[in-house]
């Protein structure tokens, strides 16, 4: 099968694509032929050899995230019929035409969304669901700050957000750009940080009256840490998502202490087959109906066919990105 | 009424026993005659004048913690009996001959514990007991650092957690003697952290053959962070407890999102009238029947007579204490 190999760690020009062996399929493992998926800055790191694929996923082929059709099922599985329509998430090797993953990783796909859409929205939409409402616990009423809010999970967020009945303050680093354009989307509040992140600390002091947001999901990190811990509401929880780098940064004690704050590192990658699978369960009960009624809408930034792998991963560098970028697998 | 009172901030000669007036019980208040209250790090740092007492609270007179009866009641207040044996937190105030609380936050003394054992309960058992399994989800067969184990809460801990079918490391920072003393009361494994807190990281590892530690709860602060952080589990929650000093510490994002961690601050005195209520409820239902039969005990290092606050209080300053200090009220 043909698939998007990483044949030496560096640039863009260490992307191509090459024939592969096809994945078999066995116990409770599913083959779906992938008709999109997506691409995550994790694919970036990857490529660069700083975030290795984790054991028992194809070291050399990337893709966090999929949508396509059920081929063949293993003797142990009993979910899928051939043909189903499905979408999800992976440790790694979904850029290809082919994908095995176990049957409890799959989601059906709302008849609504086309492959392009649907692949758009696994990895952005379990990240931002996992982190605001298992882990973060956001309640209806809540407010929320959703740093990088024109990304994939920041535009995730932003709309999970609303539609349980939040309100959310978007960041971006440079212009209003994106924050203007993720108004769309149910944005309330917006933030150009610039070089100071003291300016969305005081821009959510201004928003709640000096009370302070509730939940924060930051894809960020360190240099936003101070600034996300003054920003905060007695009780209120700090996501940590998708910050990769091995950074580091002082932790003011006397705030996560004062007003007993909640700071929790989350990654989807690295979780076990289990934890996946409960995501990806509660992702199709929560997330699926509101995506099938329109109340949640993928955002695709831009389109690329496979072969047009380096430009894809040019575009996702550039940083000028608005939502998704999705490669056509299959026709 | 005779109280303790702060006269002055600074150190223990601004402590006397003076008369103050009586509080009032109106509402769904209640005045509880103390017959033993305790002492904790918080009154040292409220003597110096560096934790003032919470609004609605008395300003200058300590205590957190009380034993005693029932003595008259709001007229909203129905759930206790005049003579009824409680005991319970609050913001301050308790170390006085009558102290004034909402009914529901008073909790019904099991009968084989005389007013001193009791009064060495509430703030030690709360605390541990509400950082343990409300905000860390300490769940049985899992494995806990309890540091500074010799302490009031942490020997609560350790009980705690041993009678929730979990396992225990304790530490402490000077010598093993605490250590050794702790071991009657459940104590699985020991560590004297001297100089290096590297040292407790790698007993942790040791200890759980390289996979660390799910749960740690932390009175020690910022020069604990890296190895705590370095001693947990994937899923680790780290509990940062009475921590009281506005201290930082680099908090390293690498550990944090690859092992996915959670970093709760907790502070009892702080908190609302609700939510206080709710941690005696759990404490009521949870804690007290084991002090009941006999399953959990408190520990008392000494008892002091009101009037001689001043040697309590450098008892407690010694750093030399094991277990709770605790003060005879009214006879």
């Amino acid at each position: 099968m043909r698939a998007i190999k990483i044949a030496f760690h560096g640039g863009v020009e260490g992307l191509e694509v090459a024939e592969v062996e096809r994945p078999e399929a066995v116990g409770d493992r599913v083959r779906v032929r992938v008709r999109a998926a997506a691409l995550n800055r994790a694919d970036l790191l990857q490529r660069r050899g700083a975030y290795p694929a984790p054991p028992g996923f194809p070291a050399d082929i990337p893709g966090l995230e999929f949508a396509g059709e059920v081929e063949s099922a293993g003797a142990d599985a009993r979910r899928w019929r051939p043909g189903a329509r499905v979408y999800g998430i992976t440790g790694g090797g979904a850029q290809a035409e082919y994908v095995v993953v176990p049957e409890n990783a799959l989601a059906e796909i709302p008849a609504n969304l086309g492959w392009e859409e649907a692949a758009a929205v696994p990895e952005a939409f379990i990240t931002a669901h996992d982190a605001l409402f298992t882990q973060g616990n956001l309640a209806m009423g809540e407010r929320v700050i959703v740093h990088a809010a024109g990304s994939g999970v920041g535009l995730a967020a932003v709309q999970l957000a609303r539609a349980a009945g939040a309100q959310t303050l978007g960041t971006a680093r440079r212009t209003a750009d994106k924050l203007e354009r993720a108004r769309a989307y149910g944005l309330d509040e917006m933030c150009v940080v610039k070089d100071d992140p003291r300016a969305f600390a005081d821009a959510a002091k201004a928003w709640t009256n000096g009370a302070g947001v509730d939940v924060i999901l930051d894809l960020v990190g360190a240099s936003y840490l101070a600034a996300n811990l003054d920003a905060l509401a007695p009780r209120g929880r700090l996501l940590l998502v998708g910050t990769l780098a091995g950074r580091s940064a002082p932790l003011d004690f006397r705030q996560v202490m004062g007003k007993r704050l909640r700071l929790t590192g989350t990654v989807l990658r690295t979780r076990s087959a289990e934890e996946k699978a409960r995501a990806t369960r509660l992702f199709a009960a929560h997330v699926s109906p509101l995506l099938a009624r329109g109340a949640l809408r993928p955002v695709i930034d831009s389109v690329f066919d496979l072969r047009d792998i380096r430009a894809a991963h040019e575009r996702l560098e550039s940083n000028e990105t608005f939502g998704k970028i999705v490669l056509q697998v299959t026709g």
